[in-house]
């Protein structure tokens, strides 16, 4: 598989822990979003809407939007397991999943804030923004995840998939997080885990040097 | 079962239009946006991100994302599938709708749109946001649902449970479609198709007599 990718995008961030928590390899194909090389003809006649991630599968095939890129990847290599057995919990799953990938993230991805500046709003004005969505959406996040362990369970699944890279988000937006002890708890269990430490920003085939 | 919807709302109208695909009956328990009823206490109980859609399972579960509740019914009630049978095929149709469900619907949300406002913009520059993420989002879609049929096939599918509301949306905010004939052709299969009719804004037990 190939994954074009960019280092600090959440979406791409995502998928890069799926394929690490299943133990997939796969080639990663940087695409610069800071140099616009999303907007480029090469990369734009591969994915119309000109955005990462993407996914090459093995048989060619590409594979646009996070959320699809996952369930893709939980229904083609089903162990270890993103999702729980029943439809139910399933579904208590996906909710928290989708609360950050349809109610906070895509309120702060770069061509929002990009649209904000360019009505004139100061960064002042724009990091409000930013804390009130992540406030929002985190709040909600915080009274459906479990008790102990990741955000279901012992073991990482799909919604932790979602919750660390908007923890990463919130961190570079200097969020905080003192009123989420539930997410504190999960993403201090992750900070110790290979599969989210392979998938981070910091370790990446196109991290800048410094 | 019973749905906590709103008849305007673009993500309870997605789930009014799958459980109809399925033959589904619902009990429909109508939550006013306008008077502020998402956040009185005793929804916020149910649900403590005080949105719609939330689905009452039969088993008493309370279920909320329209996204993570879609999923549930396709996985619960499984025919007629609303998903084709091959991984790939299923991940092409669940991009079109997380383009439409991550990267236009939450752009333009009452929420959103409120904030905008807050922030000083009059409805012409609120209109003009809305333009550009319906516009950016629908010239993805466009290019990527198939040239004829429902988005993918004669049967409709995940993706038109997900187009429709959203086109519902940018008929209120006057976008032209003229540079989307292929999505003209669905809005217009569609329109002809029962499921699409019982699930339609205009016919809700909360729809306002005029």
């Amino acid at each position: 598989m190939e994954l074009f990718t960019y280092y600090r995008s959440t979406s791409s961030y995502r998928v890069r822990i799926a394929l690490a928590l299943k133990g997939l390899g796969y080639q990663a194909l940087p695409v610069n979003l800071l140099k616009g090389e999303q907007r480029g003809a090469q990369y734009l006649a591969l994915n119309p809407q000109g955005r990462v991630p993407a996914l090459r599968t093995d048989d060619g095939e590409l594979l646009v939007q996070s959320p699809a890129i996952i369930e893709y990847l939980e229904e083609q290599y089903p162990q270890p397991a993103l999702l729980p057995a029943s439809a139910e919990a399933r579904a208590k799953v996906r909710g928290v999943a989708a609360i950050i990938g349809c109610d906070i993230h895509p309120l702060h991805n770069v061509s929002v804030l990009n649209q904000l500046r360019q009505l004139g709003h100061d960064e002042g004005q724009v990091n409000q923004w930013i804390a009130h969505w992540i406030g929002q959406g985190l709040a909600a996040v915080e009274q459906l995840i479990g008790e102990d362990g990741f955000c279901f369970g012992t073991a990482p699944g799909l919604a932790d998939v979602y919750l660390i890279p908007q923890l990463y988000a919130a961190e570079r937006f200097n969020t905080d997080l003192s009123g989420y002890p539930r997410i504190r708890r999960v993403a201090a269990l992750a900070a110790e885990h290979p599969a989210f430490a392979k998938a981070h920003p910091a370790n990446q085939p196109d991290t800048p040097a410094q």
